[in-house]
Formats: structure tokens, C-alpha cells, sequence
């Protein structure tokens, strides 16, 4: 297996993070999780913006261009002769001794960046049958806009929802739904759609991004705002989006089933589009 | 150099993270920083205890005993021979390919530990000047109480204070004082001396520890209370306490003048204590 290691395509025996790279030490970077399909990058430029925006915010220099980016993660795609498989990288603010809590110098300390691609298939048999999750305290950090590598509090809360039985976690702050534990959170009822507003509470989502598009073309009303947790279990269907598991069917929050138990027609009509919609961006292709 | 790895004293060159560390990838694992004073580790039992606290926090389970990391950390410090330093050791939850967000099963994935030591000296004219702190909102996660590595929170904070021309961060959440971007953070006021009580807002500090002791010792009273922001600018003295620090004073809140600008009585007397302690647990040294 290849790595894309800064801007060298290495076996993965090869490479070697230094202990003192920041992100080994505070979680300091950013991360991006892309699908590839037909050989194809989904949605890479909006990819490529976030993971910009984010560096942004957190004052992280890049030290490499959008266009450089984007044809050595092709190139890791083409080398590994993957057609559907899921694309990690993360770019760290780099290697800085002595350990300093103080931001480093970017002159001095570039970022590091890593990311493999790994064969990957649509989850289809969960797509079909829907998860349950759970409803979690939201104890993450306020700045959950940020695709940060500090993930302590994501891992917690689905460890959380998992040892209660649970396939996902439902986080709720201050009575209010945010998130899933790694994907955006929706839910319907009378035949609105609901998640939670961007802003500094949850992850400006790619696929969020993208049903958003898909229902305006489909004339299914969206809203943006935070709904109550207590709208959890009034809900007609709940689904949760992410790059890989793209649009997920939630039938149980906590133990109460969601509509008939079974994925709900304004979901499955999502999932319909958004699958059209990967087939027009990378073409079709017969193993997906 | 040596760097403690596992259970291993090998040269730094010789250490090579996985890119599929969790602590990489999640910065999923916790951290400890020791004084080494006359070439004794100070507090090392309580600094143990918080790890070990910690991992059960996090469902992380420690592949080695508290003697058995002792001996090694000893081990390091005499193999560096260093009588005036800092130790440094950080435990992630080890190596788990594919990446995946759940918690691998521990007897499968061990946790990986790495640590150095370098020679560090008390801070003493920082100590006696004082610094400055920066007013900067508390954005953290809700399990502040865990040293976990998940630390973007804190390097922002810091970074905020800094190009703000502070010398530190002093975080507020609800309205309420709770540590600075990486110390506990202490107020006096009227001969009392005010600092947040333990819990998730706040790592429960080793110095923190050590100096409530210090003060019942020396007939002055210590209230475990959080403090409203405003009051900050009526304190008579304030300091922040960290191992590596110790006690410093801070002189100065945003454009406030502390008391007289100078190191406050209480708090001059706390430092002569604290290393009087330091003293008597470790030996004096002459050069520290």
C-alpha cells in the first residue's frame, strides 16, 4: 500500500511521523475522508475548500496548492488501482522541538501531510435496513466547525452510544440536537426536513451540503435550525449523512422506533437522488 | 537522546509512529509533564494517579504497572543524566488499521507510550516579574478534568492571548474564570485565595494539588470556587500554577494592573513554600 506523504507517493514501511509532530502531541491539524467511486473523487473540490476554510481558522500555513493537492490524490488512486474506495488525509501543523504549546513559526515547521486510499464499498445492506442511535451529551469542543484531529470527544460519544447498544450516537447540547457522533444529524416530520443550522456547534458537512440541493431539486422543504431533543421521538424519519456512509436511515432513538422502523420515504427518496448524483458526477459503475 | 518507548530506552532516531496511531488520527490518548529536580521526579506518584484516572475516563487500558513505568522513567532520566528537567510522556491507544472511530479492543490494539526528558530550569524571572494573561472564552471540550491529547482547544486559546500581545490566556466559560490555556489559575482577594474547584471544567492540577496543601499549612485560606470574570479586575493578586511553572504571578489582566504590578505577598509566600517542598521531597540542588 501507498502512502501520499507530503508530496511523495511512499510504501507505507516508508513513512515515519517524527513523536514530535504536533499532531501526535495536541491533535493539532485538520483531516478530509473522501469517496472515491469509478475512480472518481466525489465532491474533492468542496473537499479541498473546507479543508482551506479550516486551516483558516486555525491558522495553519498549507504549504502546498489546491491544484498540487488534488492531482497527487490522483495519482495515489490511480498507483493503488482503486475504483470504489474511501480517500483519508489529514495535514498536521508539522514537527516542532522542543514540544512548545505556542504555535510555531511556518517558515520554520511545515505541515505534514499524510492520507491512503483503501477499497470501500456503499454500505447498502445498512442503508436498507437503518440504524438505531442513542442520545449522547454533547461534550465536544465549541468550535465543531473545524474538521480538527483533537477527536477525543467524538470517539467517546459513539463508545458511549456503542456500549449502550446503540449503532451511533445522537448528541444533544443544551437540549438541543447538534450531530451525529461522526455525520450530520436529520430529521422529518409532516414532510419538512430539519438539521441543524451551520455555525460553530457542528461540521459544515459535504453531503449536508449536498441534500440540501437534492431536496430543493426534489421540492422537499429544508429547514436549518436546531430542533429539541424531544422532537427526536416525534420524528417521522431520522437519517444522519456523511461522504461514507452517505445517507444513513435512523429507525431507533433510544428505544423508540422512528416511523414504521424502517427507512421513511422522503429519506429513501434522498438516498435515490444522491446516488443519481454520484452516477452523474463519476460516471456508473457496476461494483458500487 | 533517549526517548522511552513502550518499555524500551532507545535513541529518538530509532522511534518511528505509525501513521495508523490513534494518537495521530484522534489524539486519542493522554499525557503527563514531571519536574525533575535534583535529579528526582517530584510528584511522580500523583502524576501517576491522574494517568491512571484518566485511562479509566477514556476506556484506555495501560499495557504496563505504576512500578513498571517508574522504573523506566527513572531509568530515562538517569540514562540522560539529567538533574534539572522536564519529562515528558504521553500514552495514545495504540496502533488500529484500518482507521476506524470505535474503540479498538485492547487486547488486540496496545496502547503506545513515548516520553523524553530535557533539561529544563525553574522560570525564576518570569517568577519574580510576573506576566500578563488575556481574557479569552473557554471553547474546550466538557472533560477538561482529562490530560487527554486532544488539545487543539488550548493551543488556540494560548494563540489568541499571544497575538494579542498576553503572555497567557485566561479562560472563561458561563461568565466564570476556570484555568489558563494550560495551568490552573488562582485569584486573592481580601487574604483569600479563590481557584475553581475540580471537576470537568478543569484538570484537576498536581500543582494545584500541592499548593492547597501549602496554603492550609500556612494559615491562609483557599476557597475551591469559580469566580465571575469581573472579578479579576478587583483581585488583589493572581497566579497561575503548572508543574513546569510552578507558581507564577500574574501581574496584569487585559490592560488591568494586578495589585501593584508586582508579585503579591500571598503569593511570594506560596512560592517560598512551594519550593521549600520542592526542596524537601527532592533535595536542594544548586542549580535549578
Amino acid at each position: 500500500m501507498h502512502i501520499l506523504w507530503n508530496d511523495q507517493l511512499v510504501e507505507r514501511e516508508a513513512v515515519k511521523i517524527d513523536i514530535e509532530d504536533r499532531g501526535y502531541q495536541y491533535g493539532d491539524g485538520l483531516y478530509e475522508m473522501i469517496r472515491v467511486y469509478n475512480g472518481q473523487l466525489y465532491m474533492l473540490s468542496e473537499h479541498l475548500e473546507r479543508l482551506w476554510q479550516g486551516a483558516e481558522k486555525i491558522r495553519m500555513v498549507l504549504p502546498f496548492t489546491k491544484e498540487g493537492l488534488t492531482d497527487n490524490l490522483k495519482k495515489l488512486v490511480a498507483l493503488e488501482g482503486i475504483k470504489e474506495g474511501k480517500l483519508y488525509f489529514q495535514v498536521t501543523r508539522g514537527i516542532d522541538s522542543p514540544r512548545n504549546h505556542v504555535l510555531p513559526d511556518p517558515e520554520k515547521v511545515k505541515a505534514v501531510l499524510t492520507g491512503n486510499v483503501l477499497p470501500y464499498q456503499r454500505p447498502v445492506e445498512l442503508m436498507e435496513t437503518g440504524m438505531s442511535v442513542g442520545v449522547v451529551p454533547d461534550t465536544r469542543w465549541l468550535h465543531c466547525d473545524i474538521k480538527s484531529l483533537s477527536l477525543m470527544g467524538n470517539v467517546l460519544a459513539l463508545d458511549e452510544a456503542k456500549r449502550q447498544g446503540f449503532d451511533d450516537a445522537v448528541l444533544v447540547r443544551d437540549g438541543k440536537v447538534t450531530e451525529a457522533s461522526a455525520a450530520n444529524f436529520w430529521l422529518v416530520k409532516d414532510g419538512v426536513v430539519y438539521t441543524h443550522p451551520d455555525g460553530n456547534l457542528i461540521l459544515p458537512g459535504i453531503t449536508k451540503m449536498k441534500i440540501i440541493e437534492l431536496a430543493h431539486e426534489l421540492g422537499i422543504p429544508v429547514k436549518e435550525t436546531a430542533v429539541a431533543e424531544a422532537e427526536l421521538f416525534n420524528a417521522d424519519e431520522c437519517f444522519t449523512s456523511s461522504s461514507l456512509k452517505e445517507i444513513t436511515p435512523v429507525v431507533k432513538v433510544n428505544e423508540k422506533i422512528i416511523g414504521s422502523g424502517i427507512p421513511g420515504a422522503i429519506t429513501k427518496k434522498l438516498i435515490a437522488a444522491y446516488i443519481a448524483d454520484v452516477n452523474a458526477q463519476c460516471g456508473e459503475s457496476d461494483n458500487r
